[in-house]
């Protein structure tokens, strides 16, 4: 069960306060080398600085100065919500300016600090003297406010708004936003309340997202409004404020709900405050239904790259088991809102499964949206792409685009690899757990305020030797070193001391290897994951991938892409699932990569008819069917659309 | 090849003049009982009568009133549209009207007539004095006119006011609607051409549908400019005058298209007057691309009950072999626009297999889209409902609706059951084709205008005899009755006089029994078609139904519903296919309706982790998993959706 103790001062996002009812706390990485480093390199390095121009040329900033009166024009953008595109961006460069003291940092953290002193004076400029803040409404509207809750996205874009104020000040210990959003907050909770609050509108956003954000405010600032306020919206939904649709979780009330549903990321954004608001408060009920909905989605609404959305139409949750490919829509901001609340859960109940969903989720739907230079985007994230794909173009493209009309994934891709250090490991007062695996420094303090801190060197997910090394511990007192063993791991090893485990006699429970020791600096610990790729199928009610297998290493999804297999598409493509699969260390390839080579065949097509429906003796007889043998190359399925358009798939028919 | 010959004056819809270059002309039947003449006494009946009230309270005579000036208000609906409703309820209406000669049938027939007098006298009254009608424009927008190609629907609606006009012409002789619409196609001709034509536009309607109707007017009228009206349209499509999209029809250009894409029924309209003009101008290459089309979209794009349109965003056809259960769009207008633009070609070539497609689409795509009581309807017409299914309600919803927001589909059924009889038979001066099998009467004449008649009796598709009576012929001049041998068909017997053929035997080339003699009045043919239940399996790169089975009977696709199945829902269900299939009559149920029996059981489900992607052991191996047996009752699928809410299946599993 959930306890209480107290909290360091916050670095990074999920700032529990000290009161917080919570299994873990979020602990302190420094990522130093490897797969991870790498990518934040390039978020660092490219992806976050072109952000201001991206920003600039898309209209987002000029609204702000039209707003705040030092500019004429109209509204740029089509869509209420772009605010937010500026407010992400700002949290993820404060994420980045955290990486470096304040002050220090070279020519590069210079000019970053002073393009976000820049935008916040923007901001700070737009803001109405009352605290409403939304360029939208200040501009296209003549100031009208809250006459359209459903789609206006004032409390949305307020809520990023608070994110990217919160993660300034932890970042710098700026107050300039920080105050920004108190005002914006206060005349929220100013304006919103229960009936017979005496507050004007009893409402809510169409999109879930300040709620979250009001926890955080909360944690930041300790002023306890933010928290009743945040706790008021994420019981006001489901009650028909908004017309009862499930798109804007307003259909059922998340206490009653028995699955996910509706717009994924309303959901996830809504879960999260409802997982921040049981951390907080102690709130079982609340708790309970955020376990209950995770284990709802994970078992029936979760594709296997953990995407999550399975329709284009309204970006909502499809029914249970309905997971297409070609059409599955998994959001890039879904599978960040995913983690985000993955991640609360984590703390909140200390298990495993949680952190096993953020693997997956990390390594496969969320980097997929980002190209490996870091300047080009996904939106949609589909599991396949079919020969003769008719491209839409725009946001929901399977190709990668610069930027989006609603250009929501990119900033929010750009805060979640700067602040990533947050979620990779925790403590519980008695011992350091660490979630995900990467090259670096693990550090927090034990009860009392006793540091312990762990090295760390991988080449995961590449190769499955990670090698821990204590750097710091009390001399005298025992502590756990935890490990999260892989959902996805079938064989593992450990060395500790002179001990080895291995997967038949580890000391593993909930998916926690805990080696609890008096420890001495220098102890290594060095545990292998056994990263035999294995082909893997769907339970039998995923329709869409009855008779296919996926092919998966260690975290990795893998997916075959046409451009490897020249002579022909994919769609004629069957893999023989009883060859064995060998990899291939490919350092000149996609910057990187491990391949997984399969033995294939292109199968005879039926011959050409006008109609494809006939006698099934052939198609529901499973025995790999006749063709000229191929051999398949799979590559990671986060690495997919960096080379020419073609077809792709991750789901491979056996028949 | 298709030739030139005289066609004799048009009744229904697709009347061919004089100077067509077409196989085939539209023959008379009339439809006296059995299967069809059911449903169109429900169409006559209710559908229809109920007509003028649902187009009164959703605000459609309304915007006629307002923009006659006659009556004040707000143009009523959400789309610019809604006059075509009315105007596919006259069409519908009139083809009504033609089954009783002019002055004669009984009160409802009188009481119909006065309706439509009374809304065309609303149509003639809102009409602009320079021919422009569309109350959307007129009411809304100041009289603007054609400032928003894309979406305006202005064509559209004039398109189905001419095919309305033409059919009431055509019925009953009565010129005050096609008046109408010859004064508003002059003006459209007067402000439409191609550059240097000194026509105000250049442009073209983003959907389609205009040029089907404009070859109609032309028909009716002689008109040459309409003609060549239609033709400028078709062809300037896919010439970004609309931006390039394939919504739109605007990214490739018909002739060089090589498959259908974009909105269905926007594709299928254009092809409709593709088809049109190639039998009017005998424009080869235009036939070419629409047998090419047809080809494809029969091969790659089309579901087992003939349904059309893979998304639900933007109700486009998908990519080739994405064929979606659950997600199966299916338009209603879709499966009608397939019917309409299949009957061209069937006339055009003479080939069997467009009435193949068009038995099909009528027994299951299209006839699933009203309810057996001709009171409800499905916009779309999915092939699943899951288990837990959350409906989103309203047009696309998955359970009947009374009428839609975009009620365009009510009134297409009605026009199209309304004047069914035409799209049933032919002729080709040598003889009388039969496309579809009903009781009644089959009349033509042969070259020279010797009339030629026959009777016929059946049950189909309950039952597959039918017993065809030679009723007029002459007496010294041998005939062809030729009867299409449905292309689901492995075995029949034909017997004619004294003759008996079967399947190994009979004289049956590219889908047509000929049957040459001398006939003598009284002669009779009995065809019996054999109806053995079926299973059928698809493509294999239809990765939707892999290892999966439908149920077919005869021209009927089968589908279970889960009030059949008490116990559970239908998602755990696998159906044992070696096991036979039995045929029930069930004379209580759903009006009628012959049930297919088959072997299931409910399979034991993988025990419940938190994440159902696994070994795939037991997933690819098609061995029929352990479970509770179950007997499998399957209903014909265009009765689905009549009883009960529940989660209903065409596909089966194997395994």
């Amino acid at each position: 069960m959930p306890r209480t103790r107290s909290a360091p001062l916050a670095t990074g996002p999920v700032g529990l306060s000290p009161g917080a009812r919570a299994a873990l706390l979020p602990a302190s990485v420094e990522v130093s080398a490897g797969f991870w480093h790498i990518r934040r390199e390039v978020n660092a390095s490219t992806s976050i600085p072109q952000g201001p121009g991206l920003l600039e040329s898309a209209g987002n900033l000029h609204n702000l100065r039209v707003a705040a009166g030092s500019e004429q024009g109209e509204y740029r953008g089509a869509f209420p919500f772009v605010d937010s595109d500026v407010y992400k961006w700002l949290e993820a460069a404060s994420w980045q300016l955290a990486q470096s003291a304040p002050g220090e940092g070279g020519p590069e953290t210079r000019r970053l600090a002073g393009e976000v002193e820049r935008i916040i004076s923007l901001v700070v400029q737009a803001q109405r003297s009352d605290g409403y803040l939304n360029t939208w409404f200040q501009v296209r509207h003549g100031g009208e406010r809250y006459q359209d809750l459903r789609w206006g996205h004032e409390l949305y874009c307020a809520g990023h708004l608070m994110q990217a104020a919160v993660a300034h000040h932890r970042a710098t210990g700026g107050e300039e936003l920080l105050d920004v959003a108190r005002r914006f907050a206060d005349h929220i909770d100013s304006v919103f309340g229960p009936p017979g609050s005496g507050k004007p509108i009893d409402g809510i956003d169409g999109h879930p997202e300040v709620e979250t954000a009001l926890v955080e405010l909360y944690r930041e600032t300790g002023e306890r409004r933010y928290l009743d306020l945040a706790g008021y919206f994420v019981d006001r939904y489901g009650h028909g404020l908004l017309g009862g649709e499930a798109y804007c979780q307003d259909r059922v009330p998340v206490r009653s709900a028995t699955n996910v549903e509706g717009h994924a990321v309303r959901q996830l954004y809504l879960l999260a405050g409802a997982a921040d608001l049981a951390a907080e408060t102690g709130d079982t009920e609340l708790l309970a239904a955020s376990e209950r909905l995770w284990q709802a989605m994970t078992t029936t609404k979760t594709h296997i790259t953990g995407g999550l959305g399975a329709h284009h139409d309204e970006e909502d949750f499809g029914d249970p088991f309905e997971l297409p490919n070609e059409r599955a829509y998994c959001e890039t901001c879904a599978a960040i809102a995913s983690i985000h609340w993955s991640w609360r859960m984590a703390l909140l109940t200390g298990q495993a499964r949680y952190s096993d969903l953020i693997e997956r989720t990390l390594y496969n739907g969320f980097l997929a949206g980002v190209s490996l230079d870091g300047e080009s985007w996904l939106y949609v994230n589909p599991l396949q792409v079919r020969d003769g794909h008719t491209d839409p173009g725009g946001d929901q493209s399977a190709r990668r685009t610069r930027w989006f009309r609603c250009a929501c994934c990119p900033p929010n891709v750009m805060r979640l690899l700067a602040g990533l250090e947050h979620y990779l490991s925790s403590t519980d007062g008695q011992g350091l757990q660490i979630h995900q695996y990467v090259t670096g420094r693990y550090s927090g303090d034990l009860d009392g305020g006793t540091a312990v801190a762990v090295s760390s060197r991988t080449d995961y997910p590449w190769h499955g030797a990670i090698t821990l090394t204590v750097e710091a511990t009390p001399a005298d007192r025992p502590w756990t070193l935890s490990l999260r063993i892989p959902q996805w791991c079938r064989e593992y090893r450990v060395r500790c001391g002179n001990r080895t485990y291995d997967q038949s006699d580890a000391p593993v429970k909930d998916g926690w290897l805990r080696l609890k020791r008096a420890w001495v600096p220098g102890d290594q610990v060095v545990l292998e994951l056994g990263l035999e790729p294995r082909l893997t199928a769907a339970d039998p009610r995923v329709d869409a991938v009855r008779g296919c297998v996926a092919i998966e290493r260690g975290p990795l999804v893998y997916c075959l892409e046409q451009v490897d297999h020249p002579g022909g598409g994919l769609d004629d493509i069957v893999i023989d699932p009883v060859r064995p699969l060998a990899v291939k260390d490919r350092p000149d390839l996609l910057g990187g990569v491990t391949v997984v080579v399969a033995a294939g065949r292109r199968r005879q097509l039926p011959a050409t008819g006008w109609w494809p429906y006939r006698s099934p003796d052939a198609a529901t007889d499973p025995v790999p069917p006749a063709g000229e043998p191929v051999e398949l190359t799979a590559i990671p399925y986060y690495a997919w659309a960096n080379r020419q358009d073609g077809s792709m798939r991750v789901w491979l028919p056996t028949f």
